[in-house]
């Protein structure tokens, strides 16, 4: 872990305390790094810009939902760098009030993510609506703070214990395998640790075989692609921004000429960070 | 368009009167369809294939927000092909009851993907909670029925009118350029129209450049690719699956070759159709 010389920093994430975020930012930092929570991924974004806090931690793709489209359109919209990187394997637990049965419950809130990571467990319960909130832990709050007895929250372990709530039921995630990549940004562009992996966003003339040919400036050099993200480019329908992780530096020859090549076929291109990969499962 | 036989068809959808979907849907097939309003993508997929339907209709990305990730997984996890594809520009209103203010509203509910077009309108707003609806036009009879004073729902012209309800603020989505791509889908495998387009699914083999081998196969024939996305694999965390689009009709000989070309660096593949491509704006 590259956390050494920041034990105490100031670490903004979304949602409430304990949230998945903060658990993540602990597991990269440390348990003595400072908590700056924010309400909406955007917030993560400025408070970072204004140096408000030090780093910022974002879920960026989940194992089983996919990619967190709002926060690589916020990569794009602000200047920020990513510095590091950290998986975070995701336990949900139904959560609700002492007492409370699960045929009692009528509405279970928690983030859309987490709901979606929970599909299975959720169309088997009959008569139960699922709700969109800002937040898992929030949603533990609100159900608390309100006392509400026919509704549950989706939440980790370390939410309900915040709150002296009951787990009603465990690792309601609907396959085990369910792990969340974080990515760290930071104002200050020097990587934490010992960068290895590379982002980078761009978009590409018009051209025939477009696509083809921006991965062939990484295939040319024996450039390892590990992911391919495509966005909506706003204001002209159809056409796309492409996030693309690889496996190397960009302080390594090869990869700063693949890069230049790519910038012959782009109209537009980014690079978003070298950094440490995290060490997630199978990757 | 290609529906003069289906003028009187059964076509399912997802939400209440007057959804999207549903408008979508007549612009392709004509207003004398019967309309089979589902609550979940998953139930459009299910009354087609149980043949409550002839054709299900799903909205699969939007030009703002891009892809509607759920209905990539559903067109894997079910046996339907895709027939026809039609474009909608998508123009988002406030509405509310009659008599109320916009300095009343306290809470907007909407589909998810009306909400995220609307983000710059709704956090333009102080202290109003957006919330998320199954639908659009199930939001404006919620709080028709419900004679919600303080709430406001995001949906169609159409469904204001319906409920006869007023619009409180017109065309509030981010940029004009909002447009919905649905792609028709039928048990029976025949397309709609003259087919140029076609879209597969593919997972790869475990080798160096993969990804680059499998938009090969269509570069080395000037086959254009359209669109790409790529999808978690369940189970295996950090694999993906591929959603390609592109330039072609299965009965063309070029295009059957790239796809054998395919097979032989994939360990899945599956076409999901030919179809006419619809009348996108810049597509």
């Amino acid at each position: 872990m590259a956390n050494k010389n920041h034990t105490h920093a100031m670490v903004a994430f979304q949602g409430a305390h304990y949230a998945f975020s903060e658990i993540a930012a602990k597991r990269y930092f440390g348990e003595d790094i400072r908590i700056l929570p924010c309400r909406a991924f955007e917030d993560v974004f400025n408070a970072v810009e204004a140096q408000e806090a030090r780093f910022g931690i974002i879920p960026i793709e989940n194992s089983l939902t996919g990619s967190i489209h709002r926060n690589y359109d916020l990569l794009l919209e602000h200047d920020l760098t990513i510095v590091g990187e950290v998986f975070l394997r995701i336990e949900q637990q139904l959560i609700a009030n002492p007492g409370v049965r699960l045929e009692d419950i009528r509405v279970i809130y928690s983030h859309p993510q987490a709901l979606e990571q929970c599909r299975l467990f959720l169309t088997s319960l009959k008569d139960v609506d699922a709700v969109a909130s800002y937040d898992t832990a929030g949603s533990v709050q609100m159900i608390h703070e309100k006392k509400m007895l026919q509704a549950a929250a989706i939440a980790s372990r370390l939410a309900a214990q915040d709150y002296q709530m009951q787990i009603l039921k465990e690792e309601i995630e609907d396959i085990p395998e369910n792990f969340t990549r974080f990515l760290i940004v930071s104002k200050n562009a020097v990587p934490l640790g010992e960068p290895n992996k590379t982002s980078v966003v761009f978009s590409m003339k018009n051209i025939p075989g477009a696509l083809f040919k921006s991965l062939s400036v990484f295939a040319l050099r024996d450039i390892d692609l590990l992911k391919i993200e495509s966005r909506p480019l706003r204001g002209k329908p159809w056409a796309y921004i492409f996030y693309l992780d690889f496996v190397g530096d960009m302080r390594q020859e090869h990869c700063r000429n693949a890069i230049r090549h790519l910038e012959e076929i782009t109209t537009f291109l980014k690079v978003l960070g070298s950094y440490e990969s995290g060490n997630g499962q199978g990757k």
